[in-house]
């Protein structure tokens, strides 16, 4: 499938939950399937980008990160549904953001990007949503960030979101997690070159390095790495040390993609927003906000997940089901790769989403 | 317990497995109990040292690492064995290592300290007990690193070993272990101040500062997080952020003390040696080599534990009671802190172990 990545100015400016104004916000997005159909909102992991699935061009190494779930016949098929994916506020892959330039100053926001919480996101979404003229949402779904902000929306929007659909999720973001992400900010604002957040953007920043050497420690489980490293070299004198070898390689490679593909303070900005997820925020308790979600509910967390375990997925489905019993499904991914698991096992996540949607006509 | 740290020179140099030699090695050291006892000897984690019981003054704000095992009527009941706790070679509280003095050039080895292997740390530890004219070891015991090092000495020694009790352990370093203690030696490399290991030694490394946060994430289950930040934390508006907050002051507090004691070239040592660890890898297959341990062997690991779960104690003993029925035994601790159970589940621990040594007078 033949894709391309689009931007829109939205007419109206959007106002951050505590009151910061952003003029002229820019939306980078794809679209597939029937201008038409019911529309699905994919939502991108915290990481992650737009490009949900095809391909920009035949020479494209990869297609996009959902591509095994997104075309003709798949969950989310492109014979039925008009699928969107937009980039999230303040994300660094074209909508407003600390790398875009601020209309006011005509310079990039930079570190002065105003604060955004993960409502925030949800909302911006929204906003998106509103300019294409989009009232109602058959479906809203994602991986890690990406299901926070389909909770979220289902939450917030309780009458125009049909069902959701959540990988790798949880109903407020736990604090191993909100702890891996301080780490991350702390890497890069403790780096000399971060400069309180006015760096060099010419050139990666030395922590920003380091930083995607750690997320693939954190976000890979130990049976990916013994499949990388392990299987492959026999017992031996030498073995250990290959399986060393082996570990460290997979750690550095291919770290410059990753570096230039990431900018410290929308990374910054965006790892705020998900601590900042919590369902029960705008609730008297956490129960009542994760139950004002009404519509059918599709949560799929990852058996090696160290970041969201099932008991995070268990944790919002019992809250809902007790309220409206059968609202919310659970499934366990079984998958070698921990976290990595919301963009790997997608034909166990395909057949899922099929069987869940099939009775949601 | 009032105890002192101290001191003795090998009388003869040490040779590490790849021929380098170490003159006059030194080796600090603790000692508890009755002099004329059985021996047990104790060994410490990677990134911890020799004061495994007792305080050194009233004033010091907490005693050794075990103490809570280390005592009259405990496990390792110092009104029965002589217990020795030495530090590791290559660690930095006093023995040979990347700190201390060359005696061939009088300048500290730094980064020409030879590459040692857990083999190596092990051969070093009989060095230290035949120079003390100890030769059979009742007990040999710890966590983490000491606990892979009690396997390594038992295997290395079969006929002098009695008995081994290993915390939080495993056969062969797990490949996703050796992914963050390589993440480790290169976020300590690639700060600019390190300079190939020549560092200033008088003030900490920046990075060693956050490597430091990076090893409490790592080293502690979410469980304990939430005890310490979500609990205490009422549902509300804020509630999320208070969260976050309590977090991040958990991962940057007393970071200055932490970065004082941990000296980057040891650190790097230690954990090249630790990735090298593998019972097979003197024997035709790993299985073999794990079967050279003779003696009765008991095996905890916490059920929290992401870097040694339970299933890498239960594959030991496996191998184990396959050749010899009843030579190991294994027990999950419970605890909500993760890997960092190995030193405070103490009273689970104690228990194990008074059961365990009482088959085995």
């Amino acid at each position: 499938m033949k894709v391309t990545s689009r931007q829109i100015v939205l007419s109206r400016p959007f106002i951050t939950e505590r009151g910061a104004r952003l003029h002229q916000p820019e939306v980078a997005f794809e679209e597939y399937g029937r201008a038409s159909g019911p529309v699905v909102l994919i939502a991108h992991g915290g990481l992650s980008n737009h490009h949900a699935a095809g391909r920009y061009s035949d020479e494209d190494p990869a297609p996009g990160w959902w591509d095994g779930l997104i075309g003709p016949g798949l969950a989310f098929d492109t014979d039925r549904y008009r699928i969107l994916a937009a980039n999230a506020l303040g994300g660094m892959f074209g909508t407003t953001s600390p790398r875009t330039l601020d209309p006011a100053t005509h310079e990039r926001y930079g570190p002065r990007f105003p604060d955004i919480t993960l409502v925030d996101i949800a909302r911006f979404a929204r906003a998106f949503l509103d300019e294409l003229g989009i009232e109602m949402i058959h479906v809203v779904a994602g991986p890690s960030m990406g299901s926070l902000v389909a909770l979220q929306m289902a939450a917030l929007y309780p009458e125009d979101v049909g069902a959701v659909v959540a990988v790798a999720t949880a109903g407020r973001m736990p604090p191993s997690g909100m702890a891996m992400h301080h780490l991350i900010c702390n890497a890069l604002s403790m780096d000399p070159q971060f400069r309180d957040g006015w760096y060099d953007e010419s050139r990666p920043l030395p922590a920003m390095r380091w930083v995607a050497q750690m997320m693939r420690v954190y976000y890979t489980h130990d049976r990916a790495f013994h499949r990388i490293a392990c299987a492959p070299v026999a017992d031996g004198p030498e073995a250990q040390q290959q399986r060393s070898e082996a570990v460290r390689r997979f750690l550095v490679g291919d770290f410059q993609l990753d570096a230039r593909d990431r900018d410290p303070n929308c990374l910054i900005a965006t790892l705020r927003a998900i601590n900042s997820y919590d369902l029960g925020r705008h609730s008297a308790t956490y129960e009542e906000g994760v139950a004002r979600i009404q519509c059918p509910a599709l949560l799929m967390n990852i058996d090696t997940d160290g970041e969201f375990p099932p008991e995070h997925a268990e944790e919002v489905a019992a809250i809902l089901n007790a309220r409206r019993p059968g609202q919310a499904s659970t499934r366990v991914l079984r998958s070698d790769w921990g976290h990595l698991g919301c963009v790997r096992e997608l034909a166990q996540m395909n057949q899922h989403i099929v069987s869940f949607l099939r009775g949601r006509q």
